[in-house]
């Protein structure tokens, strides 16, 4: 027998399972489950015809390009499509700034492997999305944790956690935010906070990684396009690294993505990307290239907007309804996530089983901690299940969550008589 | 001014661009110009009419699933599909060594960050894919390379360079080699060969990476179905991890390969894609499983191996032509390249401004060689052109050697007077 270990590198020695990605495994068995677990668009919202008529057009063969291996940069007319984008976000920029990723986890990846060493310091929210923590923990970086408020990232612990490392002779290199509709609180920054933390980096020597796949799906009743301004539109000297996805408006099953980054950024991660994967999938960038060009994007935004916004009402609805005294959440005002805070004597993860058995399941919050805490936090995606299914897995989850707090009580250590 | 430098990782520091990336770039310029640097697969013989009617039924909307964010491991019938493959090329699997991977650039990738750490040995031919070169220098390891003769690899010089490194302290942990039609040599390892190296991995430890995309190109008039036979077929112990593509059999444009390896290697490969793309584009590894449900790789086989049969001829016709004092080459007996060897007073890289003068790219073999010799050779692909831009372009090129031949020689310094 070869002892494999002994052929390991150190990186693969610390790599772990996605805890959402593990629950993606159990709705795949078949059983009744409503799954609360991936953040999946939903997909009747796909402009499925569009896609047909465009792809029909595209696989005729008079372009031969069209399957062929493309530049690792990215299709140029799908950079220019970008800029356009991001001039409308407030943001101008160039092609050199711009970098096709195949979908915004490559960008992740791309973004630890140029610019974080084993032992090297990002900063990161708590709780903070799943995929960032695997790509900075598969390069060895140290990720260290800063609270948030209901506005956002504190601004006082995250200057005092900056402080305490310099006192240390360490050096905060990166710090990564998602601003808008954060997986997995669903929290927004508030436009006082997004300027105070360019200011913050700028004297710090910080870069800023702004990871912003949701702003799209802002929900009318409560947020407007301004409140999703990203901190890169206001971004005076290069200190944001800037990433965004065609994910969750056209649809995951294109990998397509991008990265905005100062242009010496963008260089060093074309030359990672090129030994990642050399290049995107070309008939994708093709396909999302015509859905911006003919209007398709444009279309779907105000109807995913309303659809989501739908869905949140209804989750919302259900768990105030079921779960309205033992469980607290901030309603989110756009994205996919709503997470949930339960009683202190109750483990998410230890929970699942009975979940499952109850026929619903979930991400438990520690998996989203990089300091082992909120094991009685939940995260709901109200993204893909219908409105009908929403409500009655939220039953099914009440109906678990009562069973184990009863549990955990007649568990409970009998206090001891004096 | 933000000094980015300070920011970089020592693997961004170590980062270079990919020579064949470069001279894509020459042609994107739109000159006349017949580019023989990337290795292409000819658009022309793409099942264009079988795609087009294989993604209109798969982009009804019946199954939202196809747009969808997929398994990391892949799409399960494809993976059964793979399985079967393996299973005609002599090698039996199972799915817990199966990974599909974001082409095979991504597996080379996944090999490196799984297995290598900085300095760790990796023996590589002389010369060897750049491609490999890249992935493997991106995580810092030290590439040391072996010596190839005309039925590949060199056995003698790579058990003493293993000896040497024993002998200094060090272990290679890693032999990657691509036994079929060698990118850039198009040389084939020879049956007892294969053998031996299997042997020889057992005796010293060495776990193989076999990266076979070329395999379903032989060529009939040379070569056969039995010379292609890949070392994991006959890996009793576990030594080989396998990597293979559908890109040059059915099209680069939909990023679908596969790693088969013991499944414990396959589970941390599967840990690090997790991070590094979540998941290879469900639409592209569909066409690609229906591609080989209804027969279409099958079918394309035979045609592939004749179209570049036919190419290959075209090409040695012309070189023997216009260059057969100059220039020496092995003849390809599959694959898509042609390796020409100089006089050694010539350097390809100096001469690639003279020959895009002339009309025509190539790369310069020196990127080839992880030990910076092979200034003298060139990479000629003959796979994307056509017949007649084949024989056009080697006549351009020929033009181009004479002309830096005769500039070297007015050049030479008159041998001093004694």
């Amino acid at each position: 027998m070869i002892d494999y270990d002994s052929f390991f590198s150190r990186a693969a020695g610390h790599m772990k399972a996605s805890a959402i990605r593990k629950m993606g495994g159990v709705v795949a068995q078949g059983r009744d489950i409503v799954s609360f677990a991936p953040g999946f668009p939903a997909p009747d919202t796909f402009a499925w015809q569009d896609f047909q008529a465009i792809t029909q057009e595209l696989l005729s063969g008079r372009d031969g390009s069209v399957l062929q291996y493309g530049p690792t940069r990215g299709f140029r007319p799908l950079l220019d499509a970008i800029a356009w984008i991001m001039s409308r976000r407030g943001a101008e920029t160039a092609n050199d700034r711009l970098l096709v990723t195949t979908g915004s986890q490559q960008g992740l990846d791309l973004v630890a492997r140029v610019l974080l060493d084993p032992h090297d310091v990002i900063l990161v929210e708590l709780p903070t999305y799943t995929g960032a923590i695997s790509a900075f923990r598969n390069v060895q970086a140290d990720m260290i944790g800063v609270r948030q408020g209901a506005d956002g990232i504190d601004l006082g612990e995250l200057d005092d956690t900056c402080e305490r490392l310099r006192r240390a002779g360490r050096r905060a290199r990166l710090l990564y935010l998602v601003p808008n509709f954060q997986n997995p609180t669903g929290l927004l920054i508030s436009l006082e906070k997004r300027a105070a933390l360019l200011e913050w980096a700028e004297r710090r020597d910080v870069l800023l990684v702004e990871d912003d796949p949701y702003r799209d799906l802002y929900f009318e009743d409560s947020a407007t396009e301004a409140d999703v301004r990203p901190l890169r539109a206001d971004d005076r000297s290069g200190r944001v690294i800037y990433l965004s996805s065609f994910s969750k408006t056209l649809a995951p099953g294109y990998r397509v993505a991008w990265i905005d980054a100062p242009p010496q950024v963008t260089a060093k991660m074309e030359l990672a990307k090129q030994a990642a994967d050399l290049c995107t999938g070309e008939l994708d960038q093709r396909v999302v290239y015509e859905a911006c060009a003919r209007g398709i994007l444009d279309r779907q935004a105000p109807i995913l907007r309303a659809h989501y916004q739908q869905k949140r009402d209804v989750m919302v609805a259900a768990l105030r309804r079921e779960l309205g005294s033992d469980a607290s959440w901030p309603d989110p005002r756009g994205g996919f996530f709503l997470w949930v805070q339960l009683p202190s004597t109750l483990d998410a993860d230890a929970m699942i089983g009975r979940a499952v058995e109850h026929g619903v399941v979930y991400v438990a919050g520690e998996a989203f901690f990089v300091n082992g805490s909120g094991s009685n936090y939940l995260r709901l995606s109200f993204s893909a299940p219908s409105p009908s299914r929403i409500d009655e897995g939220v039953t099914r989850l009440a109906a678990a969550v009562r069973e184990e707090l009863a549990a955990n009580r007649s568990e409970s250590p009998v206090p001891a008589t004096p």
